[in-house]
């Protein structure tokens, strides 16, 4: 088979900038699984990763200007946000050295022996190993943060596990670039480049999550691709762990109180919120249930103004405004929907912005079951990803809760409610909220993702595919399993896991 | 369809005891579970889960009698080891009430606002909620500790989630037994007794681990029906997590200054812990590696003579029974394979132990994978549930290490070494055993599992299918999720995430 070359292409043209590698074949993945496998156990020291994670950071930081360059070329995001996702990404590679070092994710537990228990208690010393070479998946519409140096890779290395990437073919090239400066970041520290290897291609992508020596796997992407790796990594003959962040509608509930009291405020938010890098984030708000009569007309209408003051915007590539073009005329197409702004084509390589309503009871009647809508209008209820967002009109608190009910699973939720303490709308919807999410929002809107320790960037499915998070700290908890030493002699353990604690660490 | 009946089987005689229950339709499982999720909001009140856990303990323990007598009269396991099972499966469901009242399980982290942050950081609070109705599968082999009334569902209800259990057809009178004192124990704590519903039937299970409200499933059982069961989890259209424990070989590891130090000690060690219970635990050593020559012949003459010594033995059923016999000729046949004791068909209802052996140049020699062995000779590798080892004698270190590498994932592995500190083989072995187990065990036996914070019951597949323990107090973490609250107002968040701590728990 003749490798494929991959090309780095620009949204605001559609044409090809460079070629900048090629597709790996079989073979090409079999290899970079393998180099990656061999050199795993050069992670093992805490140390070395701490500064390793460091020194790709500081690389990543010295290349600023070439890497926002690079990225902005194929992605069209612009040098603003790009800074912004870059200052992210290396602050994440950062706080990951500082994970590593402080050591509590090791999650050690030891139980001294006690001869006297029935029955007889031996010594049991657990702490958390790496699995094993991760196979990570970068995602379209955050080229750095999500992608070869984003929280996936960062914290797959933070454990302890050399990763294999797959790049995402919209910024082939910032991927090359990110690639090589974490492998030289590797070198630097003393560790084999190979702790970090770059793929091509979509069957190389497929080819990773079946090899036998790849331990797991991140992914954060759409729900048709990431569910066609996660069935392949179901049906292995040894299955391994699929953390993958496949698509959310994040639905957002206004109460008939909170747009009588704030009509304006919320439709200029919301229509802030959903176009915000043109409507590409995982976190946009792309279905509304807000009251019918006047002062949801108020809310509409301001919702309306705010979107049609936005200005055509680029998409992260051709395909993806093709899709976002054919999916907003199939659900403008569905009867009883209308476009009070009507999102689609701009010129030959942007998109407009749009809103489309319905009334909520062309969504209910379905029974049972954890996905619903009511025939051909399911399709409101799927994510349209880019600048877009359904308003359902609602008659009834019923009617509310009959819609949420057929929901799928979000990565987030929101509620809009009066300020005054009397809403007597917020306890119910709210309890009908939480199931569907992993983050519940009141009053706020979706699309900022603080970093804090309290944050879950994660829900059912399809938002994720399991309960894990994709940001944070306890990303890393994805790639380790527990392992318990019984009745091992000390000059056999890992320091770790010796008497008197000489490495100072977190222990139970 | 007509119902099937469930007949409770003495394995003694073969004969069928008493009529039982009936197996239930597809009606019957999709009305037991939407029984159990009409009723899952009587359990989010932790005081009352609690109550509800240690009443069924109480009164689990006042049926004692009854409870072995039948547990006894199906599956032959005595009176002396179901007792302590039954005192295990009580005070693990008193341990869980603490777990419960402590609360720590609920994982709660706070983030306090700060507008000066860069972005500005909202109010976050973050805790775990129970994902919804569990599926549970009880096995065969423990028919309390790991069935109706044991792990899975001890923490299952711990978490907040109602059970819908499938009973084994091994012991479905025991099963209906448990299941009504489960089901009393909450109506006398006050809640419905649909928190615990139990159901019959090869495919019942199979629509349970399909229906739409089922939101995760506890399994332990076979690679064979644990993988069905993990496929058919992995393939809805919303996959749940599937956290079986399938299957376990168990290797052992005796280093040449081992057996020259201990040779007739590790041989009845061995003896005892590949028989205990029939050789039925999970945990059961089902392959060694022993040194070629001298002492390693004193080590096999001196597990072969306790092996010898041990009496027929009643296997759980007829069909394990025949299962048995079957793998241990099949196993007996594979040329270069030895008996020196031979295993197998004791009279009609019963088995003889035994012990097989191999030289370990016919496990090697196949390239790559996770899977090893060479040709037929694989089948040793395999689990043979019932009292036989293979013994695989060794010539060198290299082939020690080739061969573990094709070993699949077990819960234990055990290395014995010689007791002086100069055992030059201890560290090499055991690097290569740690990848292959949750539990590493050095000079001593696996079939003891330790309820201690330390402890890990899991392991890599087939082991278990998730990198979660069926046993100990994180058992509870494998039924919940978390859910973060952004900027939610006091009034309606639970108490637990309020200011001032108002009920006292654990928090970050």
């Amino acid at each position: 088979m003749a490798a494929e070359p991959v090309w780095s292409v620009d949204p605001r043209t559609g044409k090809p900038r460079e070629r900048v590698a090629v597709e790996a074949t079989t073979e090409d993945v079999d290899r970079s699984v393998r180099a990656a496998h061999e050199v795993r156990e050069s992670l093992a020291d805490r140390t070395g990763r701490a500064a390793f994670l460091r020194t790709a950071a500081d690389l990543l930081d010295g290349a600023r200007e070439r890497i926002v360059a690079t990225a902005d070329a194929e992605t069209a995001l612009g040098p603003v946000r790009l800074t912004g996702e870059l200052a992210r990404t290396t602050a994440q590679l950062r706080a990951f050295a500082e994970v590593v070092e402080e050591g509590s994710f090791l999650d050690i537990r030891i139980d001294l022996p006690d001869p006297g228990a029935t029955p007889p208690r031996p010594d049991m010393r657990r702490w958390k190993i790496p699995l094993g070479v991760v196979a990570v998946y970068a995602a379209s519409n955050f080229p750095l943060a999500f992608s070869v140096p984003g929280g996936d890779t960062a914290s797959a290395l933070a454990a302890g596990c050399p990763v294999v990437i797959k790049a995402h073919p919209d910024h082939p090239a910032t991927s090359e670039l990110c690639a090589g400066l974490l492998r030289g970041a590797a070198a630097k520290a003393g560790l084999p480049e190979d702790v970090v290897v770059l793929v091509h291609g979509f069957d190389a992508g497929v080819e990773l999550v079946r090899h036998p020596l790849v331990a797991a796997a991140g992914f954060t992407g759409s729900v048709r691709g990431g569910r066609a790796l996660f069935d392949a990594a179901a049906a292995r003959p040894a299955p391994i762990p699929f953390h993958g962040e496949l698509g959310s509608l994040n639905p957002v509930v206004l109460t008939p109180t909170a747009v009588e009291e704030r009509a304006e405020e919320i439709g200029a938010g919301l229509a802030g919120s959903m176009t915000l890098g043109a409507g590409q984030f995982c976190t946009k708000p792309g279905f509304v249930l807000a009251p019918s009569g006047e002062a949801g007309d108020r809310f509409l209408d301001a919702l309306a103004a705010g979107v049609a003051a936005t200005g055509p915007a680029v998409l992260l590539d051709h395909r993806m405004r093709e899709a976002f073009v054919a999916g907003v005329a199939a659900r403008a197409a569905l009867t009883g929907v209308r476009t009070p702004v009507t999102p689609g084509a701009g010129d030959a390589h942007t998109v407009g912005a749009g809103v489309l309503t319905v009334d909520a009871a062309r969504l209910t009647g379905r029974e049972g079951g954890s996905e619903g809508g009511s025939g051909d209008h399911h399709l409101l209820l799927e994510e349209c990803f880019g600048p877009v967002t359904v308003v359902a009109r609602y008659d009834s608190r019923a009617q509310v809760t009959e819609v949420l009910a057929g929901l799928p699973g979000n990565l987030t939720a929101t509620l809009h409610i009066a300020d005054a303490a009397d809403d007597e709308d917020a306890a119910p919807f709210l309890a009908a909220l939480t199931p569907l999410a992993g983050r519940v929002l009141v009053n706020g809107w979706p699309t900022g993702v603080a970093v804090a320790a309290a944050q879950h960037h994660g829900g059912p499915y399809p938002a994720t595919t399991s309960t894990s998070t994709s940001v944070g700290a306890t990303a890393i908890e994805r790639w380790l399993r527990p392992v318990t030493y019984q009745s091992a002699p000390a000059r056999l353990l890992p320091p770790e896991l010796r008497d008197g604690n000489p490495l100072g660490l977190p222990r139970r």
